[in-house]
C-alpha cells in the first residue's frame, strides 16, 4: 500500500509536504504539515498549528490552535496498561488533548495526557502525566523546570 | 538512489505501507510494516509482529513473533566501543535478539541487547543492557518499573 | 508540495537515498545521506560524513568532516527562550557547530550547541550544553561518561 492523503478535512491554506500519511483526520486553516508525517483517523488539529517533519499523531489526539509540534514527536494512545498493546481493544485507548499555544520540542514523546494552554515541552522529553499549568517541562519523565506567565 | 523493497523474503499476508526502505531482510507471515520504515539486510522479523511508522531495524537484529515495535523506535548494532563508529569493521557489531510478545514503546532506543519474551519497554526508553525477566522497563537508561506475570 | 532535492551544493560522489527533503544546503564530497532525511537551507555538512535515516538537520547547523549522525537524530536552532517558538524571528535562533570526527547516536536530540572534534554522543541523549573535550556523553541531559584520548 502507498502512503497518501485520504479522507482528510482541511481548512483553507493548509500546506502539506509529501510524502505524508494522513487519513480520516481534521486539519484546521493555515496549518503546516512537514514531510514524513503520519496523522491517523479521528485526530484533530486546530488552525495555525505547525507539525514538523517525522512526527506521528495518533487516533484520539486533539491539538489546539497556534501549537508547534517539533520534529520526531510521537503521540501515544495506549499505555500498555495490561502489560502490552491493547491492539483492537479500543476501549483501552486513552485520549490526548493539547490546548492552544502549546509547544512541543523535537523528539519528545507524549503518553495519553492533557496539556494546558501555553505549556512548553522540552526537546527529548517524555510526558507521562497531565500538565495543568503553563510552564517549561523537560526530562524523562518530564518535570516542571520553570513556570511561565502566559 | 530510491528507497524500495529489494530482496525481501515475505511470509503470507504481509502489509507494507510505502515509502519504506526494506532490503535483504526476512519478514514473517501476517506482519504489518508502517510507513517511513527502514529494515536492513539480515534482519529477521517473526510472524504476527507490527513495526510502526518511522522505525529503523538494523542488520543483526532478530525479532520474535507477536511483537509490537512502536513509532520512531531505533535499533543499534554498534556501541561505539572504540570511541566512534566501527563502520565497515563488522566484527565489532553486536546482535540484538527480541523474544516473542515483546512490546517496545514509541521513540525507544535499543542498544545491542537480548530481551526476553513478554517484556514491555516504555516509550522514550533507552535500553542499554539485557532484559531477562518479563516486566515493564522505562527511563534512560531503562530500569525495571514492575515485573509482569506472563 | 513534494519533498525533493532543491538548490543543494554537492561535492563529488555523494549518495542520497530518496525520499529526502534537502534544500539550499551544502553537502561535501563522499557524504552518505539516508532515506527520510530533511536538511534545511544554510546547513553545511563536511566531506566524508554520514547522515543516517530519519534525521533532521536545521538551518544554522554546521557539521565537520568524517562525522556520523545516527538514525532519528534531531537538531534544533530555537531554544524556546521566550516561552515558545521564535517562528520567523530568526534573530532568536542559535547556531550549532560540530567539529570533525564527531559521532552522534540514534534518537539523540541536539539543542543549539558547540561540539568539539572526536566527541561521541550516546544514543537517545539530549545535548543541552556545549561539549568542549573529547569523550563519551550520554543521558538526558547528556553528561560525560568517560573522556577519550583522541
Amino acid at each position: 500500500m502507498k502512503s497518501g492523503i485520504v479522507d482528510v478535512t482541511f481548512g483553507r491554506d493548509v500546506t502539506v509536504i509529501e510524502p505524508a500519511n494522513l487519513y480520516g483526520c481534521e486539519i484546521g486553516a493555515d496549518c503546516f504539515i512537514g514531510p514524513f508525517v503520519e496523522i491517523q483517523k479521528g485526530a484533530k488539529i486546530g488552525a495555525n498549528t505547525r507539525v514538523q517533519s517525522h512526527s506521528f499523531i495518533c487516533e484520539l489526539v486533539t491539538i489546539g490552535t497556534h501549537c508547534f509540534i517539533g520534529h520526531g514527536v510521537m503521540f501515544i494512545n495506549d499505555r500498555f496498561d495490561a502489560g502490552g498493546p491493547a491492539f483492537e481493544d479500543k476501549d483501552a485507548w486513552l485520549p490526548t488533548v493539547l490546548g492552544d499555544h502549546v509547544s512541543v520540542g523535537s523528539n519528545a514523546t507524549l503518553l495519553p495526557v492533557k496539556i494546558c494552554d501555553h505549556a512548553v515541552i522540552g526537546a527529548g522529553a517524555v510526558v507521562a502525566g497531565d500538565i495543568l499549568e503553563p510552564g517549561i517541562y523537560a526530562g524523562n519523565p518530564a518535570k516542571l523546570l520553570r513556570p511561565l506567565d502566559p
